[in-house]
């Protein structure tokens, strides 16, 4: 079993938090909650705290831009929740609306103007880019120092190479080990599971929980027993986007579950006709883990943390402060 | 039980590969001895033979440069043997030897001159440097384009990515997938175990077996249960240099073993007062494995094919030839 310090704790517990508690408590869960709402809002008090230490003593506020492709409704809000968690804690948003048959030229000069913009700090391009523009050549062209996002190759090298530190951990996976770290379970010598290998979340989480030396092992859409390996795992990481598909039967008990998956399912009963799940099976998992993230409120509000948290890193090198 | 077919077997086999297979029969061994020193000698033809018809065709050889800082024996037979096998096959070397006491610039010089030289294609820069050099500041200075080592972050990077390919795969972990490709072996969904982390051999070949959709778990000295993880893989890839480590209860009966380690340990009846072994231990392991390779004879030769094969590659890749 997992020992969790209370004082690792984040903050005084929102009410709804008891409230979720004493729900599952009637299905006999034992795990408890992993908060990531409560912990995002904590880390984005530290952060609103840091950029107004900096704007005192330096007179310097990190700066976010971020680029946004066409008319996705889905990417309007994401970038809408950045801009209006950058004003949250005090860091200077900027933004540049392109339209849909832009050419990827035009990207490319809104990248550069940016990168030879000292008072933006950190760059993100919002994906998904328009089919008929290369992803690679558009996010390679992100100087290195403002990768907040962490996508580069070479700050993925530098995440999976010892000795190698990279300049920026990409967000989501950076959330999931702080919510480790937050709630006080130890990483070192224990079993990982990360299902799924994407790039922007399997395959860096997974060296990240490597870099602090579990023993990780990464299922995927190939892996043949994928129940038997999971139920093996201390810790278990999944992003596969696959509602529900990781049952009671395949955890181990006491585990620690991350589910990063956000997965619509029809729900009559709900007012817009569907409801978000995880990749776990939330209502087994919870009687068998020690401990595990909610959807929604566990990872979702941790990766815009991160990414605050990214650009304020940023500022921060830029100007050789600790 | 992994299937062979004799059509990937390499060529007509060595009349030494029978008399091996003869011994090991004498202690109830099953396992098929994957023959390490032979598909390097197919391959270093295969080179030959491409390195011949470049030079009809478009009147260009491959050259490799090799830099030694200091005296180290060891570094200066590795050097001397990497010179050799680079004239067996054609391939142009290029030395540079430069004195223990040399300042972190002049190797940067050196590394400058060859990057800016096109009739050198890769840039190797023997390892270990001597203790006042910074190592990364060194193999970064090696033009990605040249890199053939494959050490430079962004392409280890690329090689962690979904989706992105590197321009070189570091030589002693392609040699070991190269082995499990020409016995037949495969390795899609099956279950790997990578003992060890480094970036020079077990990180990098975690990355290549997990692109080739094998189920990868690596085992480190943080591992709590290394015997009972390991002894759940189809492939072991061992890199560890602990003689004999990987004891026959550590195998799945039907493994199929690349043992990387070269262990010297003490043996009064050899003449050198020493023999070499693997990290894995042969006797046992060859009664239990379906094919395993031997120390030495196995990984050894096929690092240095696989650095005449990248730098091949690198040559054709300056002429945008197939």
């Amino acid at each position: 079993m997992w020992g969790f310090s209370n004082a690792a704790l984040p903050g005084p517990l929102p009410s709804y938090f008891i409230l979720s508690i004493t729900a599952a408590m009637a299905t006999d869960a034992s795990a408890k909650v992993i908060d990531g709402k409560s912990v995002a809002k904590q880390i984005r008090e530290e952060i609103a705290a840091e950029v107004s230490r900096m704007k005192d003593e330096i007179g310097v506020v990190p700066g976010l831009a971020v680029i946004l492709v066409g008319d996705r409704k889905d990417s309007a809000t994401y970038v809408r929740n950045k801009k209006k968690a950058c004003e949250s804690v005090g860091i200077n948003s900027f933004e540049v609306h392109l339209p849909e048959d832009s050419s990827e030229q035009e990207v490319l000069n809104a990248i550069s103007g940016f990168n030879d913009d000292p008072s933006v700090h950190g760059i993100l391009v919002q994906l998904p880019l328009p089919s008929h523009m290369k992803e690679q050549n558009i996010l390679n062209a992100v100087t290195i120092e403002k990768d907040v996002d962490g996508f580069h190759p070479l700050n993925i090298g530098r995440l999976a190479m010892r000795g190698r530190e990279p300049l920026f951990v990409p967000c989501t996976p950076k959330g999931c080990i702080e919510l480790l770290h937050r709630y006080g379970v130890e990483i070192k010598g224990k079993r990982a599971v990360v299902i799924g290998r994407s790039n922007i979340v399997g395959m860096p989480a997974a060296l990240l929980l490597q870099r602090e030396d579990a023993t990780v092992s990464i299922v995927h859409s190939r892996t043949k027993n994928p129940e038997e390996i999971t139920r093996q795992a201390d810790i278990i990481i999944s992003a596969v986007g696959q509602p529900n598909m990781v049952r009671g039967s395949w955890i181990k008990p006491g585990a620690v579950i991350i589910d990063v998956g956000i997965n619509p399912v029809e729900d009559a009963t709900s007012p817009r006709g569907y409801r978000l799940v995880g990749d776990i099976c939330y209502e087994e998992a919870c009687k068998i883990a020690s401990a595990i993230t909610p959807v929604p409120g566990g990872v979702g509000p941790m990766t815009i943390a991160m990414l605050l948290s990214n650009t304020l890193s940023a500022a921060k090198r830029a100007y050789n402060l600790q």
